[in-house]
């Protein structure tokens, strides 16, 4: 506990573990913390609690047991009196949206109290109407009596728009590699039969096989599985077998032997295993042909939207819940995937995955906390080869994983595949590389140096912190125009839905147009009378109304505030800083960039010419920008098939030099210049001024 | 099923599979088997039941349970009417003494009726002196009421004398080992604390000290469980940790991280896994001194005393259960020997295992159903590194296990150890080396060549298959000198106990001194009149009598048959004509002989003199004569320490040509004239036939 820095006369519990600074909780709600750490957009760390927060309670008999039902799934649970209604959600297995993991700041945790009563805490992240209605945030709500809680139809997760799937990805990606060179290979064998003249054992008379196909075996193990095995799978089809090898950096271990006519084809898996999504390939290792595809949301969401909050979430209740959320979500996905085509889980014998550092660590189960607390270090960067058995995969047991390697705490293994699939780390000219997501990881480089950071962009983009964000999810406003005479705006909405939010590609749509028509001036506040009508006042400060109460699918108006305003920019800000300070520190500046690639599921949506001018991207000639997809799977597709490709992975991870911003003034001061719209020098946006577009 | 042979008109389940012959109950029994099957003695089939074999059972309710009580341990059981005693003794955790594993042939499983009543077949095992007193074969009875049963205090295994073990075995082994190099090997490092200019993960944190240590880290990886634990590991201790890397052939693995101030000294365990017995040495893994050791039954006895009893169990009841007898074995012995020593099974990192090729299939949870079964085939020959974990042994879990590797089905790796710790593989002269026991495992060589065979002696020398015969526990006979008039014999038993059998040794004095005082001729055939009174009539043959029943433990005559002597002679006879076979294989004789080297418990005490008077040990100069020990155990206390030994081990294993006996027409005629005393041909024996001793 300690004093917060803006109401000394406060004890709260709240601390930003970089900056050593406490922040009361009304302030932390406030969503203006940016104003009491402006170090935050490069603070890895965020404020989390001290030692967890829970609602007061009052005192009461410990042993009352009252019955929760979840619906619309009809979950019960039984739990002690002023238990927080969040926690008997993740007890019952029930799933609720949490992207502040439980803080009370992003107010996403609504639930409709249908009977009973909950004693809750004041909040301002509802409005009257939802109010009335029976609203209540779960994470603020503590158990009283017995109640039916009701999670609202417009918070329950929709279909994720996924970048880089279906068949023109197949196509896309047809070709990239030429051998095929898998982790796991089949060898089919026709053994020797056994006589009274040749008794070497089963094992041997294999070897002697593998070695007359042409493997080394003086560095071939096996292991105690496939001696288990060994005696009938050989003796099974006449001593005809398909043998699985595994191939490791300097030895290899046969990893199975089935009868050959029991053998099936050998598939792989690729898996971009991100923050908010999980992408997840099956492919043909023969021809290296996508056969199906699956993905959604992460199931680790209810921990936090941000890696942050994961990370305080394994802390708290162990790394173990976090690895068996993602496993969960996988396994899921493949078995989607897998009975799409009538395969069978056994017949997975590679995988590869791509995600950022501390993803990994927790898919892995590996301890994640040093991540978060400087000098912010992984426990590995280079990982082995690991059994998909031994982490919980459904794939064969012995099925090889290869996880992407990551340079840093920071840029992650889904970093490294952008790298491997854009393939710009090979060319003479310089490229600068973003992936835009709550992190924003940047590379900057050619064939001679590759530098890397990362500029929290924070979660605006994704939705989180804006007060009716969401992610690209059915209902998303993703697409604006503003009437020049009367703003009345024009929109698009993902899947033709009733609008039900605005999405990363639709805030910054709404600010260039709001830029570009006058709504705003160049600090980012309202430029417009407080009584026009599409202004309105939402918790005593303006915000503009994109959609009226009768168009929504949430029966509220969804409106865009001056806060929501503040976050984007503090968000773009970000982003931008972190391209200058990479470029000064090798000495360049925009005009050396030959070509500026923008990489994840976000950036298919963005609209380059009005990111341009809200001056989140740089100001060079259009063609210079180049969407590729998601390339974080597509590198894992390629490492996938091709041991050349796993190899220059580990390179490129290696080559790769990283600078933390979150101690670098330079990036500070450029961060503070790019505070405005699009930014306080004029020349860098020579095209955004030009014709007097502003006013 | 099929027809006996010398009952056609009898069905019968019982087959020996090399050489496809029947036999039916009777004849089996009659324990002359021999002279059905004149191959036995080199034939490791034996006779088996094709599909098991149940005695009778009456129609009845398939529902009464019956409540077995065994005493003296009191454990109980409920089983149903008809049930099997003996089986209803492995289900109850009972450990009763079954040589034949259950076929009613051997006589050892004897329990005595103390309430209720049994149904047994009839038997000539027991004597009327024991039927009167309620004993019954548990194999050959079933439960039709409640019981209460007492394993006979004489039936209860006793301490066993075994070889190789104290203070002196030690003295011998020290100074074997020059430099230690073990499987797993412990580095300690102190690790540089991360800063913000130095932020390489934990793991390559961990790989840059080792490199700096001198380890070669491009060809080494971890695991899950390493990487699991390396976060707190590395923190705990200001950054030093004890390291600990598992060397393989061509790579190597970090198996363990621990903080430095938890580290504790690494201990070592070679293990002699013998049919009949297993010896446990705890070693000192820093200066190779034996800190402790132990030794007892292999629990898996209660399957049969010889390696095929042990396979068919595996065969009907799974080979899980004999690998959980094993490996329970193993780990009370090295409980026991841990205690003794206060040390921590989890400080157990090495671990090297010496047995037959059966009892190491067996333990790991392999396959042996071919190693019985023509043209005999094991399913592992070299075994890669094991980890302890993995099998179920009471170790550190990432323990090393290595297990030493043996050329064929009937010479294993015990065989392999005897060689790498005599040497004799490496000597210009030529060395014939025999392991006695149950298989009679021979290796004639030097260093140029090493040509091996196993001659099924059969289960006399261990105390199978003869009437009063025993291992050499406490009360078993195992001197004996015949008076020269009277033939009243002067006997030693182990340990001063009251005489309750005879055991290898006894009977090899015993057979020779019958000789020597006349008592038999030189066909081994009584020749003395059938009413002096050291003779009986027993099961209708002529017996000498060793010991009479006031003078025993057992209440009951210890007597020696006409059966038993023929079964001594058919033992003796296989262990010879393997001699004679593998020098003419090679074109030598006796006379080529340097050194003749004696190993196996047994040998210990077996008085080479009267093995020579018998035709079991060729007739040459005393002084070649060498007893070595537990050689298995002892060469795998130089494996354990030593990486050089384990490679000498594969080389020895690879370099042994394995003649097979089975097949083998010149060894069944040389077999068939070693069948007299001491042999056919007199020039042969030339130190016995002198100053006309014989007669």
């Amino acid at each position: 506990m300690g004093k917060c820095i803006n109401h000394p006369d406060r004890e709260t519990p709240y601390i930003c573990l970089k900056h050593n600074i406490y922040l009361c909780e009304e302030c932390l709600k406030c969503q203006d913390v940016d104003l009491y750490c402006k170090f935050r957009p490069s603070c890895p760390i965020y404020f989390i609690a001290e030692k967890g927060f829970d609602a007061p309670k009052e005192k009461q008999a410990p042993q009352e047991e009252y019955l929760i039902t979840f619906e619309p799934e009809g979950k019960e649970i039984s739990v002690t009196r002023g238990t927080n209604l969040m926690e008997a959600a993740h007890k019952a297995d029930v799933y609720i949206n949490a992207s502040c993991n439980g803080k009370g700041a992003c107010g996403k945790c609504k639930l409709i109290i249908e009977s009973g009563e909950v004693e809750s805490l004041p909040t301002s992240l509802l409005s009257e109407n939802e109010k009335e209605k029976g609203y209540v945030l779960a994470c603020q709500s503590s158990v009283k009596e017995n109640i039916v809680a009701r999670i609202p139809e417009e918070t329950i997760e929709k279909k994720l728009k996924s970048a880089g799937m279906g068949d023109a990805a197949t196509k896309k990606l047809a070709g990239l590699v030429d051998t095929i060179e898998p982790i796991v290979g089949k060898i089919p064998l026709q053994l020797n039969k056994p006589t009274m003249d040749d008794t070497v054992s089963d094992l041997d008379r294999l070897k002697r096989s593998l070695k007359e196909s042409g493997c080394n075996i003086s560095t071939m193990s096996t292991n105690i599985r496939v001696m288990r095995q060994l005696t009938e799978s050989v003796r099974d089809d006449h001593w005809k077998v398909m043998t699985s090898v595994l191939w490791k950096k300097c030895s290899s271990e046969i990893v199975n032997v089935t009868p050959f006519h029991a053998a099936k084809p050998s598939l792989g898996m690729a898996i971009d295993l991100g923050t908010t999504s999980i992408v997840v390939y099956i492919v043909n290792m023969e021809d290296g042909k996508i056969l199906s595809a699956a993905s959604g949301h992460n199931g680790q969401a209810s921990c936090g939207d941000d890696v942050i909050n994961r990370i305080v979430c394994s802390e708290k209740d162990g790394v173990k819940k976090l690895k068996r959320l993602a496993v969960a979500t996988i396994n899921n996905l493949s078995q989607r995937a897998l009975e799409s085509i009538d395969a069978d889980y056994h017949q997975v014998e590679n995988l590869v995955i791509s995600g950022n550092t501390t993803m990994t660590h927790l898919l892995l189960g590996i301890e994640a906390k040093y991540i978060r607390r400087e000098p912010y270090i992984p426990t590995v960067s280079e990982f082995p080869i690991i059994k998909a058995g031994e982490i919980g995969l459904k794939a064969a047991y012995y099925g090889g994983v290869f996880v992407m390697p990551g340079p840093a705490s920071y840029v992650g293994g889904d970093i490294v595949s952008g790298v491997l699939y854009t393939g710009f780390h090979k060319l003479d000219q310089t490229t600068l590389f973003i992936d835009i997501g709550t992190n924003g990881e940047i590379v900057l480089g050619n064939n001679e140096f590759l530098i890397t950071a990362a500029c929290s962009a924070g979660p605006a983009f994704e939705g989180g912190g804006i007060r009716c964000g969401m992610r690209a999810e059915e209902g998303a406003i993703e697409k604006i125009t503003l009437d020049p005479d009367t703003f009345e705006p024009h929109y698009e909405t993902v899947e033709e839905y009733k609008a039900r939010g605005i999405c990363g590609s639709g805030m910054i749509d709404l600010l260039s147009e709001m830029l570009l028509k006058g709504v705003i001036s160049q600090d980012g506040k309202f430029a417009i009378e407080t009584d026009h009508p599409r202004l309105t006042i939402f918790n005593e400060e303006p915000a503009f109304i994109l959609a009226a109460t009768e168009d929504t699918d949430t029966e509220e108006d969804i409106v865009f505030t001056q806060s929501d305003i503040r976050s984007l920019i503090l968000s773009k800000a970000a982003v931008y800083a972190g391209f200058t300070i990479l470029l000064e520190q090798v000495g360049m500046d925009f005009s050396s960039i030959s070509q500026m690639i923008i990489t994840g599921g976000f950036g298919q949506y963005l609209n380059i010419e009005k990111a341009i001018t809200i001056g989140m991207l740089p100001d060079i000639e259009r063609e210079k920008f180049n969407y590729m997809g998601n390339s974080s799977v597509a590198g894992a597709y390629m490492a996938l098939l091709s041991k050349e490709y796993r190899q220059e992975a580990v390179t490129i991870s290696n080559t790769m030099t990283y600078l933390d911003f979150s101690s670098n003034n330079a990036f500070m001061d450029a961060f503070v210049r790019a505070q405005f719209l699009p930014h306080t020098d004029e020349d860098l946006f020579p095209s955004v001024h030009a014709d007097n577009k502003l006013r």
